[in-house]
């Protein structure tokens, strides 16, 4: 995999001296280009071996282009403790450019991965385990349209100490080599190892890496300048192309014509004297089990799903009710703001993640992809196909990284719909709850019956299963919910 | 001050029981109304002596109004290191209710200075001092449009000891009771002392504190909800009250009708040779200045104004090109977007402030309200003529906290500035740099050349001076500006 760039790839000064002003006025002109039209954001990875000259490259990049519309971001660094406290990918989320800019990403996802790996801490098939992780986030990426470039500078061992030692013996330069550069020195050809696995894993059709030599600084940033030029262009004059879109083959309904959430028995009820008993009983337990230690070292996400009216509102009162109101925060999911519009659909849920130990609940949540989306046509089906499988990466992330999902899906009949809506049109608090959009849903019913099927299906993992609630009665409902809550609490905190 | 709030007030659970429904429909239904017209955000404030059932109220507004709408916020944490690494108000300003939202802080920016104060760690006078400043902090919210409420929740000593003793005997509540709170127990005459003197000087017109007895907790929450019920009902009829809309004393042009900043000598130039030497020398300088250890300690905000073509661009790419691309950010600033429309002016700056040790360069700024802003009546005078005063605040906390803020005026003749729109008109690359909008905005030539005057006279202060350049000549600007950067880092590491 490194073979051609360990051969000392140089090129000479008048070669680049002629090459350099056509290149930085047509890498500014694509930039702006891309700012103008502002329909693709660009992402550019940068790792390789240490000394090979990222660093440099990059401030190049920053002094080429418009530097007003690039942001560069260091993740080799330390995490900052907000960003412990939460999901490992938030991180690169949080820096995400929208459409229009440049990120330039030093280290991105797969440095921690490779040093930990040198240092022995994941074995190889646990390093390939996260590779094909690393390769489902990048297409998606892609397929959300972000233009991804990934770029590896490499130095062969010899070229690496010299480097090393050269920066070293000038005071000028000196502070440029850290203790972690002397170290990976000794782990070369571990790192080198991992690094040729890495790469050949996640070397995708629409986002391949690109190996460039570090060795000779003109040959390396003409090099990098010239891909990150060809690419951008190649998107901006094709604007007709799409990334990847292929044939979708369509879902099928069951083939009796009967949906299975159709049958689920809406007859269950609760009556109220029960219900009172359960209910002050059950947030007891609630209150209790968000105060154990064991569960402020996790951290739960709700997440809730069902046609208007089918009563999410009144089920999250009840739980709220139950726990500290500096713990939890309720995020209500409508239509995206201007800055959610300009990133990859998964943004605006990974910006609302809670640090460990503190509650989220989504009032409708990412399921809009495949609910409202699909059925109003707001994206392609392909878009929609596509997010079942990124849905179910991203709650595995959240999972792996020690959070509760829980999922509720609530399910009511058209007649008790009716009647709800009905009664809240009569009830003056509760006329702003009823819209003449909730009236034109209601006329789609059984396409969002079919969609809730589908996603029930697709998404119902074993990491993060949707929980079925009856809910005609909102007695059962509720309480079925607060149930399902803290009997998922309490196991995950004895599991711990 | 706190004379009828240690008397034992209390009301019967029949009147608690009686008032209670009709309270909760009321404030539900202005909560919905807020959110609806989406015309203001409403913040409110709870301290106070700890037992005095804080938390508890907070926990009965969200289960009285709808929580989705609602951010509840923990500022007697510890701040995490993101925030450690940024001014104080910094975390404040991130958890801002957009209009049309509830915010409620516990302890917000009150409580940290009053437990200074009681631990000898501030004085008297300087405990007074911050009051001031916060005095004109909340005037400035309630200015943008913040519904600002501040409840203080007090208990007298001998009842918040029994609260205590009380919450400590039953192993249901004992968590509750934290080291702090047995500490404060100690403190009480002190804390009382310094959070009467706050809370006088504190208690503006507009967003006055409202002192609650914590004894008894129906009377505690019923009061502070009729309170928050009424300040919201009050606000939401009458759309036609503004907060405070003085009548303004105009500015006046000088009476020699010669606007001062015209009397720059624009002949100002230096040749290519010296420049070339020049830059080089303190673009290392700079590079070096920004890898001091004492650099790394505070932090740097640039602030670029001039008109159209003034040569803003060029001059921030002389600086970025000498510093590391990963310690700086360049942040242009246009149109807001819609999430920074529904917050007070400043947000939209707050949210870009870079943690110390890095830097921020501002390619237009804050100073848009009161260049293009005043110009183009997108605020009213009232709006631009205090934001001097705002400005100097903000930038003073910034300059408090350790960070230097360099602020430029790019000074051109009206001919320099035809000549260069000619110019890029005629070079491809360069043809987006020209709008009709820039040819729209030189008519208004003298109306900003009076609003560059007036924003120098009132915000060049002794901790943030306006470095006004002579810019016909580029070489002379970008000198002018590296040497000025440079010579302010130098002084501050020296002076550190």
């Amino acid at each position: 995999m490194f073979e051609f760039a360990e051969v000392g790839q140089q090129i000479d000064k008048e070669t680049y001296k002629t090459q350099l002003p056509e290149l930085r006025e047509a890498l500014l002109e694509a930039q702006l280009d891309l700012f103008q039209t502002a329909r693709f954001p660009v992402l550019i990875l940068i790792g390789g071996i240490d000394g090979a000259g990222k660093g440099e490259t990059v401030n190049k990049l920053n002094e080429w282009m418009d530097p007003r519309h690039i942001g560069t971001y260091a993740f080799d660094e330390q995490p900052s403790n907000e960003e412990l406290l939460r999901p490992a990918m938030w991180r690169y989320w949080r820096a995400m450019p929208p459409k229009g800019q440049i990120s330039i990403y030093f280290g991105s996802w797969y440095r921690a991965l490779l040093l930990r790996h040198t240092r022995g801490e994941i074995s190889d098939t646990e390093l390939m385990q996260h590779m094909d992780g690393i390769v489902r986030f990048e297409r998606m990426l892609v397929d959300e349209g972000v233009l991804l470039l990934k770029f590896w500078l490499h130095l062969s061992k010899d070229l690496q100490k010299e480097r090393i030692e050269k920066l070293e013996s000038s005071p000028k330069t000196r502070w440029r080599v850290t203790s972690e550069e002397k170290k990976g020195l000794k782990h070369y050809d571990d790192f080198k190892r991992a690094a040729c696995m890495s790469l050949q894993a996640t070397s995708l059709v629409e986002a391949p890496w690109t190996i460039v030599e570090g060795f000779d600084a003109n040959y390396r940033n003409l090099t990098v300048g010239l891909h990150i030029l060809k690419a951008m262009r190649e998107r901006l004059d094709h604007p007709e192309k799409v990334p990847r879109e292929f044939s979708v083959s369509p879902l099928l309904k069951a083939i009796d014509h009967v949906n299975p959430l159709e049958r689920l028995d809406l007859g269950l009820k609760l009556d109220n004297k029960t219900y009172d008993t359960k209910l002050e009983q059950l947030q007891g337990k609630l209150n209790k089990l968000t105060r154990r230690p064991g569960f402020r070292k996790r951290g739960l996400i709700c997440v809730f799903e069902g046609v208007d009216a089918a009563g999410k509102g009144g089920a999250i009162r009840r739980i709220t009710q139950a726990i500290d109101s500096r713990i939890y925060r309720i995020i209500p999911i409508s239509a995206p703001t201007d800055e959610e519009l300009a990133q990859p659909y998964l943004w605006r849920f990974w910006r609302r993640i809670p640090p460990r130990g503190k509650i989220a609940i989504f009032d409708r949540s990412w399921y809009g992809r495949v609910l409202v989306e699909r059925i109003e046509g707001f994206c392609k089906e392909y878009d929609w196909m596509r997010a079942y499988g990124e849905i179910n990466d991203f709650e595995a992330q959240l999972v792996k990284q020690g959070y509760l999902v829980a999922k509720f899906w609530l399910q009511i009949t058209p007649e008790e719909q009716l009647q709800r809506f009905e009664q809240r049109q009569n009830t003056p608090y509760k006329r702003f709850k009823i819209t003449d959009e909730d009236w034109r849903n209601r006329d789609k019913w059984d396409n969002y019956q079919a969609a809730a099927h589908d996603m029930v299906d697709r998404t119902s993992t074993e990491i993060a299963p949707w929980t079925l609630v009856e809910a005609n009665d909102k007695n059962h409902a509720r309480i079925k919910i607060l149930k399902t809550l803290c009997e998922m609490i309490e196991k995950s905190i004895q599991a711990a």
